[in-house]
């Protein structure tokens, strides 16, 4: 996959913050490869680069119009198809991570084919899987796993990969969903694979690699999730983890889409999920917590992570006000 | 769905009796609806109706030609596109149950036009799903799970509805994979859902009813199973299920398709479903043990329900020898 590239982030008329997490994750881990972000009236959210016109953002040099935005299903709602016709008629190519995948909407595919652009889909796997096998394989792999969606797997195991790359080691980012592989530039995004062949692909995404080697697998949903779990637990399987990080986000007061659903505990994510990771790694282990406290203070944020660690004697960070190198310690 | 019938039942060249379960399914459950089987040289194996050729099952009233055979991954080998092509040109319809669609193939495809014959891909789900939601909604739900692949969950499955249907019961069978859609008519194949909508797919499968209605759920894989216990934990989870049989089956000696791979207890069994199965159905409990004891005697497999019920405290039946009111009793 070679994405075309800079990017004019597409935001739509997003109102919540979490749903715009592809084009905030491209505007914050690959900035360069962004010239801005286009928006809808209604739209109350930002990932904090310029906001501009679809115009503009050709006339500073991009090259693609990124559907940054998501929902529950990921369905390309009517009212967004005319924007994209217009990027196109502006030049640009598109790069879509919804489930609907654009090359099925006509009007968008005939003006595409008639203007020679792009149409990328890339939550849509081009390659045809095996079934997992579950075989013990050479190569170290850590799984960022979740107490619910979106609560920050992506962004702790780029930062892990960031840190662990800048250390000198050996280690590869995985992503496994649309806004990872936005970022990365490839990746499965597994919860488009049909489910027969969830651990296959993922066993295909992190292969057998030099002992020292270690894959950071971006982890998806929670097994606690009933909309998810099934991605999750394919996901647990077939990336076979040495190593996990359990993920939260505080204040959230429900499951993600799923309001009057309480989160699991800390304990109970780690107990399921090395349980079920020892299907296929006996000597899977936590190694610690990753925690986004970014909706309290510095200091609740702080002594939130240091009761985590008082109650389960294990590290507990935020990725992004802390840092993550006493998760690194204990994969050295 | 209102599949052709008669069927031809097609066994390939199929060696291991697990790989013809489709065939064998039909050939048990519907055996009204077969008028004989057709093999290729080669083929160890039958379901046990007569043994033809097309032309002989055309003059029999077939009115379809059923892929009967499965392998892990649901693939379509080179060497049995003839006979599929054979069987349009003597006036067949085709009924598959393979991952690969027919209507993928392009000799297939040419064929079937030009005669007119209707190509039904029934592991292809033609409706589109929404995510699952794990809200608790009215009527009964009970699931087979395995502590394996086709250790009997489907048999089970039918044994209970059929039981329970002469029982003046109110009680839906609710297939889940081909072999099953294949018996009922109607269901959803939910391994070739894309993963995302595993638990949402099976919620629509078997949506709200009545008070006193129950929906018997045909379980799939085994949350044990390195490659398939994504559908199994999703299946579990959009089910709901109020009572969960735990399926077996007697010297298995390796996972399905993985050698060196010891089975799971009945009890890890038990316990792990429970654990999963209350996240969205606090109330869930195991009511009994179904065992496929057909590879030892008949003292021998009374001896092991025995043996099972005096360990767990549950009722423990293989439901061809023995029947399921054992099971009924608890559900009543």
């Amino acid at each position: 996959m070679n994405l075309p590239s800079p990017y004019l982030l597409f935001v739509g008329d997003a109102t919540d913050p979490l749903s715009i997490k592809m084009a905030k994750s491209a505007a914050d881990w690959s900035p360069e490869k962004c010239v801005g972000e286009f928006a809808l009236p209604g739209c109350e959210v930002t990932t904090g680069h310029p906001r501009m016109s679809i115009q503009e953002g050709v006339d500073k040099g991009a090259k693609a119009f990124v559907l940054g935005f998501a929902n529950s299903g990921g369905f390309l709602s009517e009212h967004l198809i005319a924007p994209i016709l217009e990027a196109l008629d502006a030049g640009l190519d598109i790069i879509n991570g919804l489930h609907d995948k654009v090359s099925d909407i006509p009007e968008i595919a005939e003006k595409a084919a008639k203007l020679g652009r792009q149409l990328i889909d890339i939550r849509h796997p081009t390659t045809k899987f095996k079934t997992g096998k579950g075989t013990p394989r050479s190569g170290k792999r850590l799984l960022t796993v979740g107490t619910d969606c979106s609560v920050g797997k992506m962004y702790t195991t780029l930062s892990l990969a960031k840190a662990m790359q800048s250390a000198g080691m050996n280690a590869t980012f995985r992503a496994t969903g649309q806004s990872g592989i936005l970022v990365a530039g490839a990746g499965i995004a597994v919860d488009c694979v049909v489910s027969d062949f969830i651990s296959g692909a993922v066993e295909a995404l992190c292969p057998a690699n030099d002992a020292d080697h270690w894959d950071l697998v971006e982890g998806q949903g929670s097994l606690y999730h009933p909309a998810f779990a099934g991605v999750s637990l394919g996901l647990l399987h077939g990336a076979q983890p040495d190593a996990l990080v359990i993920c939260h986000a505080l204040e959230r007061e429900h499951m993600r889409g799923l309001p009057g659903r309480p989160l699991p505990s800390l304990q109970q994510v780690i107990d399921l999920n090395l349980q079920c990771a020892r299907v296929t790694n006996p000597d899977a282990r936590v190694i610690g917590v990753s925690v986004n406290t970014s909706a309290v203070s510095e200091q609740e944020g702080l002594d939130y992570c240091q009761s985590v660690t008082a109650e389960l004697g294990l590290p507990c960070v935020d990725p992004i006000r802390h840092g993550v190198q006493p998760l690194l310690e204990l994969l050295v």
